[in-house]
């Protein structure tokens, strides 16, 4: 288990459209966004005196408040991985999930003596899908602490959340990542929360809150879409 | 422009595992689900005195408050469509939106004189993706307006609801319906809006609080999964 | 059944580049290809004295034997279709699968008194794909006859061709059609020549001459990709 | 450039169900595909007095003539994959391609001094995507030669068998690969063979000699499926 604490980011963010990548890249009618650009977000103080809870802001239109995440956290599966960039999987990675922020703890089997925990790639926002490839990227401090749980298996990568519970899968295409999502979620309703197979079946189906999340949908390289199925916690 | 006003839900609903159907009912690791099984989901008034704001109830552990919707809605396209149970489209259909809900304005293009509305399948509830493919399927009463805006054509359907505008897209794959969403709403905000190329897609990739929704994702038939891209309006 | 005696094609066939449509129409890259344009296709008599088994001529580079079989072919379903272009499914419509073809034989189900079969949109050849979304598309002339199989069901549309077998699936994802097609095989293997499971399955993945075929994949309005699984007969 | 001249296979192959592994491993209705199952597959010699151009025996039902392939071939790229089984992509790796084969040349970047080239992972055989995810798995004597061309670069792995050309590629989902694939060979036609962009349009539509193939759609791990683009040559 890894608790987040804190994501403190730098004060300024940069964000880039990259020629030949992004889907919209090689397109007549959306001619502006060929690439390449480069846009650099400032982050201003929020009220805490530091930027976690600050405003990025591109121009007068384009402001918002921040929401810091941990784009790439992993432990080091049993073999060599190209890069933490492009590696993802059941061991976490490049996995650009939004939830996995301050107050969140996250959940990884490990594969190696003392875990080899791995963070990196701290965005100050993104939007759902990561639309062109590149999020506010930027530097950060992040704040963070480790438990061990031992003799337990998970099929995948889970989150607790302040009020929700949360099933992450990476994979293509998006239907399948979107099943495996569910279906873990539906294992851990049943495994550690007594459900049994049709009451989690129908709570997916039915309850009104249950959320799928397409956290990133980006086509490069050999990444793969990371999806979310979360359950507030109100209903365990 | 239809404005939904009211959606007044039965004192019961009812959802089902129908056999051959459904992402689970050929699994023999979750073989409690291969159906057939029938669910009645009661519905509790709530503290307007009506269903509108009750709760739904199957067991102590499943209950929740209903969140009804209208499952069906759509203008008569130019042809002759199969059924308003398997027919999508850019003129509506059987979408299992969950945010065409009271308080929201949706907005088809008309195809024929008097547009020629039809409603149904109101739905109690429903998780992301309808996953076993029935929702809480129930009667209901509907109130709703209509708006003529005359000489405009949208490509695709518009929610306005309080505090977001959403496109909706009814594709397949899904990875085409989420580009689908997502360029739509860069044409709204570039259109309406007064956004550039540039901002509409930095606002789409960065912007901490724009979502993809997986409204539905059942594989009957010839329908498609259900996608919408969201952005509150403070943001316009 | 419906066989398949010969299909004689036009003098001339066209196709076309569609603003707007088509994977590349808006591609910068690949400029030359966001029509409109029309390109007429000549079909020269061959060693029959017809079209038939004559050559399709655009220009000295472009010429290639035609190979004309049936685009649309179908027995009305138990519902309207919206058109004879859109519809399709397992009662057939706009396959475009260049395997039926004169000495195929077509093996639908009926739903309605007098099976009411329809064809149309003969093409004089088509690569696997139909990638612009229109083949040669020509006027011809079709010799058929049907026989009557009383009392049997069949799960999707099959082929009889000349030295082999085949099942249809009409599907998106791609890979839902892939599986559709190759477990529907696998079921007439087991259901009509005494296959058992495991054989069935040992054959689609070991058969070196077991074949998967990506017929159409457009992306136009509701159309659905056409895929085929076939095996040769002579290992029935 | 890797000229295949030989590929020389055992004595047996074998093949397997694995459970929880492949497409009907969980199935209700195909029973008895759940493995654990070990199939041994006798390879006969043939007129050449070896394997090579034998038979593959499994039973009197299940015999055909093994068409030997390199299952996994590739030139090491700039970083460490994570393996040759599960490690694909623009340089190579387990692509399972049927046209891999004897009198076959393979086109590689190379991505460091001396190439850096790697095969192994013979199949005797393999029908169209691999159904099970287990092909005829055997020990193989391979005799290849290589050429060097300098200063050249292509988009993707190509491959001149007699006969014809063809691209790969290594995608998810299929609908990418298929599309990536027939871009890649429109680019060998304009770029080698003096096509214009129309006449490639063209050709793929048109040429009923045109085939995209599905050699591979194993959802195992990290794999992507491989998908080809061919084109006899004498419409070069």
């Amino acid at each position: 288990v890894v608790n987040i604490d804190e994501v403190i980011i730098d004060e300024i963010g940069v964000t880039a459209f990259v020629p030949g990548s992004g889907p919209l890249a090689d397109s007549r009618k959306w001619d502006e966004l060929a690439g390449p650009e480069k846009v650099i977000i400032k982050h201003l103080t929020g009220p805490s005196g530091t930027t976690k809870d600050g405003t990025a802001v591109i121009s007068d239109r384009l402001r918002w408040k921040v929401s810091p995440f941990i784009g790439t956290i992993g432990v080091a599966p049993e073999f060599e991985i190209r890069s933490s960039l492009t590696g993802q999987g059941y061991w976490g990675g490049n996995m650009d999930c939004r939830d996995i922020k301050p107050g969140s703890k996250v959940f990884f089997n490990c594969y190696n003596d003392g875990g080899l925990l791995f963070i990196g790639d701290v965005h100050a926002s993104q939007g759902d899908t990561e639309f062109t490839g590149a999020a506010d990227e930027t530097r950060g401090e992040v704040h963070l602490s480790c438990d061990v749980i031992k003799g337990k298996q998970i099929p995948g990568v889970r989150i607790e959340k302040e009020g929700s519970i949360i099933t992450l899968s990476c994979e293509k295409p998006m239907e399948e990542g979107v099943k495996t999502a569910i279906v873990d979620l539906m294992s851990w309703l049943t495994d550690e929360y007594g459900f049994t197979q049709k009451e989690a079946y129908l709570t997916t189906t039915l309850n009104p809150d249950f959320r799928v999340n397409v956290y990133q949908m980006v086509k490069i390289d050999d990444l793969r879409y990371t999806v979310g199925a979360e359950l507030p916690k109100k209903y365990l």
